[in-house]
């Protein structure tokens, strides 16, 4: 593999996303997969930038890093629109409510992501602006009764149906909004 | 399937594309796959625009339909760079001549998409703004070696190991630079 300043490291995924998982292996990084019970929670008068960086070094704080050769990488996606996060959806007429306030407009998606060793905390985010078409109500409810979107923020994943024939277009990593912005950790990843 | 108009076609991809194959899969669209030998060539002169929806009405042309209920789709992918088209490399050394062209700036992605059936024939083409970093030759050598993009106009395929690492944000639809713009399809695909 072409990151060969890595080979000395136990490389940490905290995260149980498949699709974190997958990103990371396709970028070509062997990794174990060990997660920490966090409360998602942050403090009231964060940007839009400053909260999934905040989340992601959340998800950090306890791995309390002792040995040398440990490298633990954390992430957090938040989708944000119209001045406010949408988190996951409760249930199915959560998800209706937030599919229909995505129609018809541009929302962002942002990914912090928080890379920690022993001595050292790197951390950074990505965005990218994604434009859904105005949906139709029965494309909403087959969606939500055949993809059952509750585990993800937004209610909705890109590379499922719904991305298929509700993205018009985007603008930054389609990675990113899938919950890695792969390229952006690989230029971190050859700095460590 | 949300598609019920198209309940009574049997309906042909005419790609062995196997990225065709599954975005059109996962759109949720029936079909058969059925190939004709075209040589792909077209007139001097045409933009870029024209070229790609020039080659998919050329993959259609074979196509002598004579039932009402096929329904044939073709599709041609073009990467264009400076001016010109990138086709496909002839060997190693053609790809990565290919990708150091690509390496630090931005190109564009058309797909040509023509539908046809025994009274009707619909074009249409997306473009897809792509922005690659500047590869470094080490980068370009490893992913030829491991991925032989030798069937990909561009020489890479944004779903592979350098879309990853390399591609810093697209302007436009994803699945488009794979090579089928299955949101702009399906839209199209409810009209007939």
């Amino acid at each position: 593999m072409i990151l060969n300043n890595l080979d000395k490291y136990r490389i940490i995924l905290a995260s149980n996303s498949p699709r974190r998982k997958q990103l990371l292996g396709d970028l070509g990084v062997e990794f174990e997969v060990l997660t920490m019970d966090t409360e998602e929670v942050y403090p009231e008068g964060l940007s839009m930038k400053e909260i999934p960086v905040y989340l992601a070094e959340l998800k950090a704080k306890p791995f309390e890093i002792k040995e040398d050769n440990w490298l633990v990488i954390t992430a957090d996606t938040i989708v944000w629109c119209d001045g406010e996060v949408l988190t996951k959806p409760n249930d199915a007429d959560d998800a209706k409510r937030i599919l229909q306030k995505l129609s018809g407009k541009k929302h962002q998606v942002l990914t912090g992501v928080c890379i920690k060793t022993k001595d050292n905390k790197r951390s950074f985010y990505s965005s990218t602006d994604v434009y859904f078409k105005e949906l139709a109500d029965n494309e909403i409810d087959y969606y939500i009764e055949h993809y059952k979107p509750f585990d993800k923020a937004g209610a909705y994943g890109i590379q499922e149906w719904i991305g298929y024939i509700g993205i018009e277009k985007i603008e930054g990593s389609y990675f990113n909004v899938m919950g890695l912005p792969v390229q952006h950790l690989y230029e971190e990843l050859k700095k460590i």
